[in-house]
């Protein structure tokens, strides 16, 4: 069997920067024609001096591909001025609550210092992207948020928000809530649940923030996810560190799945009997959410199998050495 | 401050063999004068011939110290004359559903097939050490098998059961339900949540099966703990692996803890203002629950700082490097 994808895009992507960058940004300018490309570097991309030039890095790694990276920056309390300005190169605002993930320690404090920014991307039409974790009991931290997510979205009802790799029905069931609420969902996402990160043996190549969570919440993404929800997107949150830095005493938390998302997601659309929805997910709900126009690419996938490779670089991906059914032809 | 401890218990010990059996059972029976040592080898301790030269075995590598390995045989179908002849040279037997944990698949694999030994045991006297989880989501292990702990308890009323490594309020509250339900609790499960596992960066160090719970579970545990609840004992499950099968992508199951046991508890119970009842806790109960006569031993703990040693032997403890408030002098 064959499926043609028309311009697949992820809607949340860390490419880091320096020989990182240089290593993952192919992987995922091969597969797709776009990707929102996470601000949290060190320091944060949070003037559009940096994001030009971080952007500038990305095209250069990506020579050659039809790809065009969504540059984000990183929530402060930006003046008119600055938002105006940044506007023509930005597709949204990235906020992340103080000390929640990687380099995130310059992130929000308190909700009530976010408002007045938060009423500009409003009035300006800026989509607003949120890690929604509180500091609370690891299996918790999301749920905890999703109030945060309806005073946002009651106080700011045309303002675009996108709850950024969620893992919990709680917050599937919260899309339905508020016209103004969207979502992203990773690959792995669909796939895992805390038994895979913690359930045998410690894999710290699953562990990812947020952390996956209990089998019905799974589910409910996978469900949301094969009938397309409309307000769902494919973000894959792919967050490259190097090997020693998963494998070891103190992992960091993040899933590299930029390389082996889209074979990863045609062979379970088609487990699933959904692959007529692939297409909605890896791309057009995308399109209409965040009004971006990508280059156009056509990646055709078969149901012929792959060995997901040992390492890419220095980055040892999910699944490293297993198959999978489907690959990119 | 000074404290005495009267013939600590550890009524739940992994020595292994060889080797790590010689680095790691003089640092329980240096600060121990007793303790259940668990069958799980490979093959496992289920025959008296094993049993007499494993315990040989652990009193070479502990003498001189006025210490007692009390032995459990690794529970399978057995026959009267085999019980009656193992009763002089074990304190135990233990049961591991079949692959729930290390070196357990030659457990049980159906409850019906363990009732006839289970008869045998209560009415000889034998009492029945549990390691209660299902193979369901990891979270939910423990509760889901609280189900065959009041099966069992129903059906042999004079048999004496423990619920090994208890970490779920869950069980806390099946304690007072039946009165042959009795438990034993882990030092680092008194301590720790999922989230010091996973919460921040993977922590391989403090991952173990059963896996930390929530923070009310903790809560219980340690407010039965600080109670000296009667039912219930020290068993330290303290593990040891070598460093490299931890520090690893796939890292084994199990927290080593036995030198740092006794300041770890005496600096538990001391900011919870409990010293008084660290003595129930980590001996009386046990004397009464088991009905054991280890040798007798004083240990004097003073609230002078220890620094955890980073590895004993080629295995790293939980919290190497970090101080404790206490030590034994």
């Amino acid at each position: 069997m064959e499926i043609k994808l028309k311009s697949p895009l992820d809607m949340h992507l860390h490419l880091r920067e320096g020989e990182m960058l240089k290593t993952v940004a192919p992987l995922t300018s091969q597969h797709f024609s776009g990707a929102i490309i996470m601000p949290n570097l060190v320091p944060p991309v949070d003037n559009l001096d940096r994001l030009l030039a971080y952007r500038e890095e990305i095209l250069a790694a990506t020579k050659g591909d039809a790809f065009e990276p969504f540059m984000t920056l990183f929530f402060r309390a930006y003046t008119r001025a600055e938002l105006e300005a940044a506007m023509p190169h930005i597709t949204a605002i990235k906020l992340y609550p103080a000390g929640i993930t990687t380099n995130s320690e310059g992130g929000v404090k308190e909700l009530a210092d976010a408002e007045a920014t938060m009423s500009l991307m409003e009035e300006l039409g800026i989509p607003l992207l949120v890690h929604g974790e509180t500091n609370g009991f690891v299996m918790d931290r999301e749920r905890e948020f999703l109030t945060v997510y309806e005073q946002i979205a009651t106080k700011f009802p045309k303002l675009k928000i996108v709850m950024e790799h969620i893992t919990t029905a709680h917050a599937v069931a919260l899309l339905d809530k508020f016209e103004n609420l969207h979502a992203t969902v990773t690959a792995h996402h669909l796939i895992i649940t805390l038994d895979d990160v913690a359930g045998g043996m410690l894999n710290p190549h699953l562990f990812c923030k947020p952390i996956a969570k209990r089998p019905e919440d799974r589910d409910a993404l996978l469900n949301a996810a094969l009938t397309a929800h409309p307000k769902l997107s494919l973000g894959t949150d792919s967050a490259p560190h190097p090997q020693h830095k998963k494998e070891c005493c103190g992992c960091a938390a993040g899933v590299f799945t930029a390389p082996i998302t889209l074979p990863l997601m045609a062979d379970l659309f088609a487990k699933h009997d959904a692959l007529d929805k692939l297409q909605a997910f890896v791309s057009d709900n995308a399109h209409r959410i965040y009004g971006v126009t990508p280059p156009e690419k056509i990646m055709t996938l078969r149901d012929e199998p792959m060995t997901i490779p040992e390492k890419y670089g220095d980055v040892v991906p999910m699944w490293a050495g297993q198959q999978l059914g489907w690959s990119v032809v």
